[in-house]
Order: C-alpha cells, then sequence, then structure tokens
C-alpha cells in the first residue's frame, strides 16, 4: 500500500524537503530526509520482511508437568504500548511500527519534526492497511504536536504506557532515560574496540581492524578504539597505522604509538572514551590482556568489543572478562546486529543489561506470563 | 556454618527481640524475627538447596551458525550489583544472599532496623564462610546506617548497582520504585481472583476457592476476590459463602450475592480493589465471561487469576485476555510460587512485565552477553 500510494507520499516529503533548510538541515542531513520511489519500495520490502518473520506471540517458552499433574507454560506474551521517540529519517517510522505490531504491541510514534509530513503521510497509510486488515486502527498512533514539552507527557505516563524506546543521539537518550517512569530499552554510545593479541594472527587482524572502522563509519558498531598488545606493537603497529592513514583515518594515540608512527597525534582520556562516527580512531600499547580487559571496561560503551587472538584460553578469558553485549572473536565489530545476529530485523542495540541486551529484535519487544492447567488441585 | 556459630546467632537475636517492643513490634511480628535453633538449621537448609541448584552462569541460552561461518552464541551471565531492600525476618538476609550469589551477583542488603543485629551476624558468618571458600568477600554486603535516608542514596547509585529489589509492605516498594534511578523488579500486591465459570465443575470449584483463599491467608497468592458467573449464582454461591462463612471469611458482595447469601456485607470499589491478606473476601456476580476479565483487568493486580471451567474455549479466552503474570485453570492460586512452578527458590513474584514476570528464580537475577566466533570473517 505504501507503494500505490507513492505519489501522496512524495508529495508530503517535498514539504519536509521544503522546510528542511529552515530547521538548519545540511545537504547530506537533507538527502537522508529524501524519499524516491525506489526508497519507498525499499521501506515497503523491510515492512514485508518483518511480516514474514514466525509470529513471536504464543510461543511457549517453557513447559514443565510438576509431580502434582500441574503444566506449567510460559508463554510469550506482547509488552503492551511501546512509545518510540526517534530523530531524523522517515524509513524509522515504518520500520518501528512493524516490528511493534509484529511483536504484538500498540505503538505510539513520536517523530522528530523535520519529518513530520513524510511521516504522517506513512502512518495515515498504515492506518488504512490496519482498517482492511483488521488489525485494531488505534494500534499505531503518531504525535503531531511541535512542543518538546509533549515527550515529557507521555514519558510520565507509567499506568499507560510499557515501555520506552528513544533512538536518536545522546541528548535525546539522556533525557529520556531521566524522565521516563516506565521501563527503558537505551542504546547508548558505541565505543567499540578490538583488541589485537599479541598470538593475533596478523593479516587477520589487519583485516578485521580495517573493516571494523573503516567499512562504514557512522555507525554504532564501527570500531572507534584500537588496542596492541606491547609483544607486537612494533610489528603491527606501523603497518596498520599505515593502511588506516590510507583510508583518511587520523592516529589518536599513547606514547608508544607516536614513537612507532610519526603522523599519529596523541591521544587524550576523552579520545579513549569518544564514540568518534568518523574517521578518527584512538590507539593504545597495553602490556597485557588483563590491562586491555581494564581498558575497555573503563573507556568502553559495553557496545561491542572484539579480539584477535589465535590462543583459545585468551579469547576465553576475554570474552568472560569484558562486560559488553557483544564480544567478538577473530571477525568484525560491524557483525552486531540484529540482521547479522539471525534476529530478522532490530530496533536498536541496547547497551542495558535487564531484560534486553544487544540487537533488539521481535523477542525483545515482548514479556510473557504463566498458563497454569490444572484438574482440581489444590496446595497442602 | 550458620549451624555452628548458633550460638552467636541467638545471642544476636535476642538483643533485636529486646529491642522489638521498643519499635512497636506486636507479639506475632516478635515470633517471626525469633530465631530458634530448628530455624537456623532451616535457614541453612535453604541455602544449602539454592547452592544444590543447576548453575545458572554460562548457560547457552542459544546458539546459531550463520552462513557467514560466524557462530552467535547467547550467554547467561550476572546482572552485576544487586541492591535489596527488606523488611522483617530475619532468614530472608540469608535467602536473598544465596540466591545473588548463587546467580552470580553481588548483593547489598539493606534490611529492617528491627532485626538488624540478625543480620549482621548472619552476614558476618557468611563473609567469613565466602572466606575461606574463595568467593570474593565484598560479595556480600550489609548497609548498617539506621538512617532511612542512606536508601536514597544507593537509589541513585545508577553507575554501581544494577537492579533495586524492595521486598515489604506496599509503601517501600512505591518508594524504591519511585527513587531508584536502576531498574526495579517490583512485587506488588496481590489482588487475586477466582472466576467460576458458568461450566464450572462445582465440586472441584468449592475446593478451589476455600483452598485459594483459606490455605494461608496472608500471602499474595491467597484469594482476595470471587467471581461467579450468573447462570450458576443461584446454585453456587449460597454453599460458597457459607463454606467461607464457616471458615471465618466475612463475605463482602454485590446486590445480587447479598440478596443470595443474607450474612454477607455490600462491597464498595474499595473491596474490589483491595488485597485483605486476612478473613475477608470479595464477591461479585458476573453476567459473563467478558464482564469477569473487564473487571478482573480493572481490579487485578496483575499476580494471579484463576478460573474454573470445563469448557476448554473459555479457558483459552481467559488465559488470553487476563493481563496477569499467571493465569490459573482449574486449580489454587496459591501455586504462583517459585517452589511449586519448579524454580527452586525465589526472590520474589514480580508483578512487573519488563524483565521478569510471575516468580523471579536464580535466571531472573542473569542478563546474558553474545559471544560470536570467527575466523577472520569481515562484514561487506
Amino acid at each position: 500500500m505504501l507503494c500505490d500510494r507513492s505519489e501522496e507520499l512524495l508529495a508530503a516529503n517535498r514539504c519536509d524537503l521544503e522546510a528542511a533548510p529552515g530547521f538548519g538541515l545540511t545537504e547530506v542531513q537533507s538527502d537522508r530526509l529524501r524519499l524516491t520511489s525506489e526508497r519507498i519500495e525499499s521501506i515497503a520490502e523491510g515492512m514485508q520482511q518483518v511480516a514474514k518473520l514466525p509470529e513471536p506471540i504464543g510461543e511457549i517458552i517453557d513447559r514443565t508437568i510438576r509431580p502434582n499433574g500441574l503444566e506449567i507454560q510460559k508463554v510469550r506474551v506482547p509488552l503492551g504500548v511501546i512509545f518510540f521517540v526517534y530523530e531524523s529519517r522517515p524509513n524509522v517510522t515504518a520500520d518501528a511500527a512493524a516490528l511493534c505490531l509484529k511483536s504484538g504491541n500498540a505503538v505510539i510514534l513520536r517523530g522528530g519534526k523535520e519529518a513530520a509530513h513524510s511521516s504522517r503521510a506513512i502512518v495515515e497509510i498504515l492506518i488504512a492497511a490496519a482498517k482492511q486488515t483488521g488489525v485494531p486502527e488505534d494500534a499505531v498512533q503518531l504525535v503531531t504536536t511541535p512542543d518538546r514539552e509533549a515527550v515529557g507527557y507521555f514519558l510520565s505516563m507509567r499506568e499507560w504506557i510499557d515501555l520506552a524506546i528513544p533512538r536518536g543521539g545522546e541528548g535525546l537518550i539522556k533525557r529520556v532515560a531521566a524522565e521516563a517512569q516506565m521501563p527503558v530499552i537505551k542504546h547508548f554510545s558505541g565505543n567499540c574496540h578490538v583488541y589485537v593479541d599479541a598470538d593475533a594472527n596478523q593479516e587477520m587482524a589487519e583485516a578485521i581492524v580495517v573493516n571494523a572502522k573503516c567499512q562504514r563509519m557512522g555507525v554504532c558498531n564501527a570500531a572507534e578504539s584500537l588496542l596492541v598488545h606491547a609483544d607486537v606493537a612494533d610489528s603491527f603497529l606501523p603497518k596498520i597505522c599505515q593502511r588506516l592513514c590510507d583510508e583518511g583515518v587520523e592516529i589518536r594515540g599513547d606514547e608508544k604509538t607516536v614513537s612507532l608512527f610519526s603522523q599519529a597525534h596523541r591521544a587524550t582520556d576523552q579520545d579513549y572514551h569518544a564514540e568518534y562516527l568518523g574517521p578518527v580512531i584512538s590507539v593504545r600499547v597495553v602490556p597485557s590482556l588483563e590491562d586491555a580487559i581494564v581498558h575497555i571496561n573503563r573507556f568502553g560503551s559495553g557496545h561491542t568489543d572484539a579480539i584477535v587472538t589465535e590462543e583459545c584460553s585468551t579469547a576465553r578469558k576475554f570474552a568472560a572478562e569484558v562486560d559488553t553485549a557483544a564480544v567478538i572473536i577473530n571477525a568484525s565489530t560491524r557483525f552486531n546486529d540484529g540482521g547479522e545476529f539471525g534476529l530478522g530485523a532490530e530496533i536498536g542495540i541496547s547497551t542495558d543489561k535487564f531484560h534486553a541486551r544487544g540487537p533488539c529484535g521481535l523477542k525483545e519487544l515482548t514479556s510473557y506470563k504463566y498458563i497454569v492447567y490444572g484438574e482440581g488441585q489444590t496446595r497442602t
């Protein structure tokens, strides 16, 4: 239906594009906002893919028969009402609606003002589709008042909204986390590390570091920091720094790094905390595996952290002790993603530990209830 | 070790008992506080049972191999640090410590002032045991400052504490839920219902209602409200009301109930909201299954709700539409319990939907992380 009504969508999108300079959007940001027939088709395809995923609701997660004959079923159910606050691109409106509805929830969407017309047009089409297919038409709602206070109002509705999901910049996420009276699935920054161990296959390490940093720089699972074991710093660091330089990446390193690669700048603690989302990487030489773990647990954001090593016990220690949503052994950090993990689609990557951690697909948008079947059992 | 050092424990407990009247504790409350050699043995046994449960940490919850050869493991890990705030009995100190440690967490215990000496003695013994067995001795800590502000201080430590669990009266739970900056597992009131359908086996219904209400009145999974389908009100209500009366239970019913059983008092909306935890029950005659579901979703607390019916489609509709942690079909509400569900032990029964719902055992005190095994894979 999105494709059938693409004229309407494109017209609404033109209103947003005309208003974009007034909101101070750059050319690149405006382009992200732009819909074309191809982009509308790809949005529709994304929704169809979600529709085809296995039904999460009603799944029997666990089932036991107790000695007294009671059958205890743990059954997946929706969470209820999800408040989704996001910035920027119109496709997020469609993606979020698809994921929330497929997981049996109702969703209240609050998009950015820059995409207001496009989002409204998408939601109107979704509601029309809901009417046709028997889905309750109130299951998708869009908040259209432009004032920021509206968000605070929704975040206080603990009794009516079961989950808030912010998606966007750190400012938005912090605000939602601070104000929400209901649970929040947060997707904080991705300060992702690659640790190259003394026992790494150096060719593999080079390929992984370059891929993790450069394959797509503006995303949360891109590497922002490289740690190298001191034993291999002399052989590995100059090589990898040159490769990264060739890709246009600025190196900010510790003393040892600068001594081995003269084009590197000195890094500060702020650099080790930074999520650059661009062509900069922080580098540190660490004397041991333990120091690498301590560094990541101190500076990392608990998103994605990789190790390159051929030594099994080293990999196991790293996997056990780095406190992060995803530990990647001998592969690129870029694989921490709902699609790559086989979840089908994702609404974000949680850096929380409670309820959902890592990529959040349909199951992460659900709860469960117990259903107990008896034949008159009473307790003695 | 608790048993070996029972003299010490009993001495500490005597201090609490002597102070009890000063805190305004009744005889019954003082008795709950009292330790005896037998009670100490039973506390130790409870801890040993938890120790014998299967290890939750390290469990591979899910494992897939992706087409690119990556192995994605979803592995159970501890949440981190749990802040456990509770009232009353000293055995809770030992139970909570056992459950938190067995699930790999550290725990900060904040018990009631009435049991301060006993709790301190128990924790000292646990710390000594930890030293002997190689468990980090800081893994169990007791907050001993008496002022209430200390609780608020801990509830603000979002960066250091991963989960707060309040256990006690509704006032305590509401305070913790309102102030906590970290996630909370709440155990709100249990306003549990039994709905007796038109198609119920009436003998079974009678046994279930009496058991649910009377087997132990002061607990959260005891029934507080009885709904009866209008078609069987004439035949069932007088019988069950008389049985409950014989057990010393006061009946507070709607007009129809009072007309059928003259000893019944009239119920208010407050009665339908109430968790009596004692010898009172609210009763209502409902014209249909749908009305029973609406009533429970309006007045219930989402804890435990039972239906008695021989009709499969009725049971299925009730199970699907009542929004509660545990739906019980043809059995007593009293079965909603970690032990009865086979979880081994529980730290409480969650009435939340996020992360944990229903009885919370070891698994509910854990999170997970992804561990991804590759051989040099990069993303294209």
